[in-house]
């Protein structure tokens, strides 16, 4: 069989597939047959999956005879009502505006099971959702919802591919499982998400795009712009309007590179802000039984999200800082003042303070984004489910606090006296580093308030249930169990 | 105990192997008693591992007094025939070629489920796999292929890995589920892929070494002789021959370093390619239902090598580019250039277009690397299980084009206005920019063309069922399901 | 429901809860009602995920009115006494000291199946676990130890975030394949690990801090600050003592970063020790059936964490050493020099030598690197997944060696004929690369000697089973599988 596509799959022997016919009427007994209508992409690909996992497909097409080249010599291509008639288990893989084109079928298709794997197009918010509508259509067949997250290249591509999960909804049970029961022997893990009602859910779900990215992206373009325009402000303009002298060069690199470790260090913080904030309101009333405010919770659950980009600006600004020498500008400074240093005669310019600081926020940084690329790692899946969640707490709260303070250092360091020096208050607007330094530095307090020991022990026994409101409750304390939401969510 | 190797999955203790002991008679009543024919590393793993899952593992060795203290206390060894006898389900952890050594245990194993894990040395393209082999010398037992892809140390550290496959074929559908079974206490995921004779094809799996990377491999390492011998005439030779000019310490980094992002950008260019050869063919032909030539097949479905292949070429770039200026050579060219300067008394030696040129070129080739590696985390297996098509089609299509782009942009900034000047063509060579601009410029307006409305209309229909053949059939259309397959493997 | 908390997971619609309960009463007939007493964070979560999945969910409190409004709407919170006598299968989500206050319900539970869901603060190596002493206080019910790895984060975030393994023991099997059954229909990978005497073991694992990682680290710091203060003394204390000139401004950076090459280079070595030492153990054994000594055998199962340590250092050295022409104290040096040489008069001071000694390192340096990330990479859990492992051996042995290779070579290209230069001994001290070359030199010869033809031959024979003291077994010989553990564990 000269198929390609089908390489990455376990390969049908060329000679082998003659061999496999003859075997085909026992097939695997007590295997059921599985019927597939339509013959798209994805068709095709379901029963190459079907085939290689050792089930009889039997494909329904409007045109059989055209459409039988297109699909795996094992499967058995025929007419629509053939198809329907002989499956106990259908897959429907027709665009949902055509589900109607099927409704011949209805007395085939009665008390059988039909997967419907269509996807909208667009996001649908009201319902109901092609799998209820297909449900309306079949009033007399058990309609399963699912497969609709796969593609028809994972299909095709799965079995290497690490694990795959498949959202499986129904009202009917024992539909759903003989789903399942498909699906695990696909090497797919099934999903059960409920009733049919879910379906709506399902099917938007592949049409998403990245939800939990908006709201960290969009905060670090704002930041971004916002310290942009700042220094150009001030690095660019100021001496460009005091003094005409035109540092406009400085653009695309140097203004950027100053921009990106202030856009990092503020996302930086604002990981760690709402964990303290949690912790100060359950300390405020004195129990851990009332909801944070949506925003609040939305904002813990994105931590993550936040930061991945500050992350992701740490390292775009390490790559900025380090091109830094390799410029022509540079080249042409360090000449022009090589220069000016042979005119007055200058044999050592050596300042051992400028060394001193250059050298320490340079160790500092370095340190930090060592410690931030740990943290990133760490967050990648495959890494993070693999570890247990007091190894995840150690890197997510203890490392990650670590690298902000150390972040917060370089950047103090990078300062060093230059907040008391009134030249730096250009058009009046305090250095950048003063700007972006108030929020890490607020957090880290936050944080050290609390190890006040007073603060911590309060927190502790909040967090195990006790109640500001009946003391009692300490005494004999509710029933909880503590598997770490609080150490995940919660504990800054 | 004394056993480190054990250590990572859940421990015995050493107190408790007595107790269990005392417990093993009804062990786990109804569970299986798991027989294992072989003493090598693999039945240790796999007998430790049965054992952990909590079953009664029955080890049959040639020796088994010899052969005891290797396993762990839990496991009985006894003689093969014992084993044999005793078990409903044995594994067959003998070498292939000694399979024969145990056709006197044929009564006791009549029946039974007998589970080959064997592998071959090297590729068997011919046939017989070792499991027919052995199905034919066991004729009234039912054999299934499986664990063969899973290493001995998989087995022992498996459960805090991540999940893993295991690929099963048998003829008998019911031995097959007895495994399954196994596999899903195991820890493991069973996937089922036929009969018997794909036993072949999961024997050969381990065996491959790389398949898919060997054209972009190969693809990779021919472009980057035929730059670097092409740098090395105009750079190195050139100067040589004309002027007698000595460059040749440029070999080892500066030659390398022009030549890493030439490889890169035309292997990223490389990824786009088929894509819009596919789309184009599709208008053409005016229908999708005619298959691709088996190149451009092969090509769609190792888009994601080249593109690894290029970002790994980009960032080699980036870090040659970023030690330019720590080298010797460079602090020697500054140290003559300041020595002229002061000589030829020039205060000021800035050239405002060559930095303008540096700092946009830098700046671009930045973000050019920074969206590459957002593609390149992307394509990461676990990350990639994460996001659904839509989210997949925006990073690899979207993102990706952005990035050819900029790299493109990169590299005409690279180039500036160096195109028309004579003295570039070094032994009438053109700038090795020229060439490499061929191909990424080609694909940048294929894929503008393919904006056009009329064009993209067009493409749309063909992609959602029409064909140019007959146009009732949009009218009609026929039935399809849009899960993907079009925007994983075929948009450009 | 404004429940923010539950968006990650399948959301239920705002309009849609109603509907749905009004098919409450037939939930899914046949599923089993799922109790659940407490009504802590993992209480709850796990409720919204019974829900998810299409469960009906009691929850048992003892202070119903006040819990409901904390759980979501489909499931219903009732007395503890009601809950456990409509479940057949409670959840048991109460602190471990607390398990005495259920006693009451013991009529209620009994003949029940009660999971266990507890962990303990601190490890626990003596014994009982939580879980052995519910099923002495509840002899009645079956007890199943399970999902106390599963965080109240992981419960909700959990269907999007790749597989997840939750451990079940019991010495029920009934109880536990209802249980397993269960997490297959939560999206979980049951793993069975035994009876319930293993659930102390299962209670420990979210206790453990990176246990494999403890040596490798202390052994990375060790050599850090063992090279430390060797640079320090040489290279900082040295020039202060003999010649008064303060060079303590290299502290930060550049002592760093002669130190972290250094660590990266040896701790590699120690990558490849090991499995040298265990081929020349089966060399001089002449059999592989002989354990390793307790400290080579851990040693081996440590060799990732070692190298990935290797790799970190690596890393930091390349930003380190990339950011060294970036200082100010750099840039003071070029100044000095320049003027110097404008003061000598010397147009070029170009050397020729020193040239090419950076380059070649450099260049080879990169190159190591390169090769260190290709093995990071591959040893991320989900790349690892999808090699086979001759692909695996391939990259951890082959290439790893190559980076090996060129690590060694990078430090004697670096270190050129400074080895016989006297004034290199400052305190009669070696320079730091000798020291650092000891160890991959002799990994470098000990793997050189296993290819000679007669030694290569031999070892061959002893991993296929041959033994020394029989020379009969090779002639017949034993059984044994080739699955791998030697090339991953034992293979140098």
């Amino acid at each position: 069989m000269p198929d390609e596509m089908s390489r990455p799959l376990i390969r049908e022997r060329g000679e082998g597939g003659g061999s496999r016919r003859l075997e085909a009427p026992t097939y695997e007994c007590g295997a059921p047959v599985i019927g597939i209508l339509g013959t798209g992409d994805f068709s095709r690909s379901l029963a190459k999956r079907l085939v290689a996992s050792g089930f009889h497909v039997v494909v329904g097409s409007r045109n059989p005879k055209r459409s039988a080249a297109l699909f795996p010599e094992e499967a058995e291509v025929t007419s629509q009502l053939e198809a329907a008639t002989q499956a106990q288990l259908v897959f429907i893989a027709v665009f949902p505006e055509h589900h109607s084109t099927l409704v011949a079928l209805k007395p085939a298709l009665a008390g059988k099971t039909l997967v419907d794997v269509s996807n909208s197009l667009q996001i649908n918010q009201a319902g109901p959702s092609n799998a209820e509508r297909l449900a309306d259509l079949f009033p007399e067949s058990d309609v399963v919802k699912g497969f609709n997250t796969i593609s028809a290249w994972t299909l095709q591509m799965g079995p290497r591919d690490g694990c795959r999960q498949v959202f499986l909804c129904s009202n009917s049970q024992k539909a759903k499982s003989s789903v399942v029961e498909l699906c695990h022997r696909m090497g797919f893990i099934p999903v059960d998400v409920g009733l049919l009602s879910s379906s709506l859910d399902v099917e938007n779900l592949p049409l998403h795009l990245f939800p939990p990215w908006r709201v960290p992206v969009i905060c670090t373009l704002s930041l971004f712009i916002f310290f942009y325009l700042y220094n150009f402000l001030r690095d660019v303009l100021h001496p460009f309007v005091t003094s005409g002298k035109s540092a406009f060069y400085k653009m695309p690199v140097e203004t950027v590179n100053v921009t990106l470790p202030s856009v990092s260090l503020v996302m930086l913080a604002l990981v760690y802000l709402p964990g303290l904030c949690a912790a100060f309101l359950q300390l405020c009333w004195g129990t851990k039984y009332r909801r944070f405010p949506e925003r609040l919770d939305r904002w813990l659950t994105r931590r993550k999200q936040f930061g991945l980009c500050s992350f992701f600006c740490a390292v775009l600004h390490a790559i900025y800082s380090l091109c830094l020498p390799m410029r022509k500008s540079a080249r042409f400074q360090l000449m022009n003042a090589a220069f000016k240093q042979v005119k007055a005669g200058v044999e050592d310019s050596w300042v051992d303070e400028e060394v001193w600081r250059m050298e320490l926020y340079l160790s500092v940084g370095i340190m930090a984004l060592g410690l931030l690329s740990l943290l990133a790692v760490a967050s990648l899946p495959s890494v993070a489910n693999t570890i247990n969640w007091r190894e995840f707490s150690f890197i997510q709260s203890t490392l990650g606090y670590c690298a902000l303070l150390m972040a917060t250092l370089h950047t103090l360091l990078f300062g060093w006296d230059r907040a008391f020096d009134p030249s730096q208050y250009r058009f009046l607007l305090p250095p950048t580093f003063l700007l972006v330094l108030i929020l890490p530095l607020a957090v880290l307090l936050g944080r050290l308030a609390l190890f006040l020991p007073c603060v911590a022990g309060r927190l502790k026994q909040i967090r195990r249930g006790w109640e500001k409101s009946r003391h009692i409750r300490f005494v004999l304390p509710d029933e909880d169990s503590h598997n770490g939401l609080d150490d995940v969510s919660n504990v800054p």
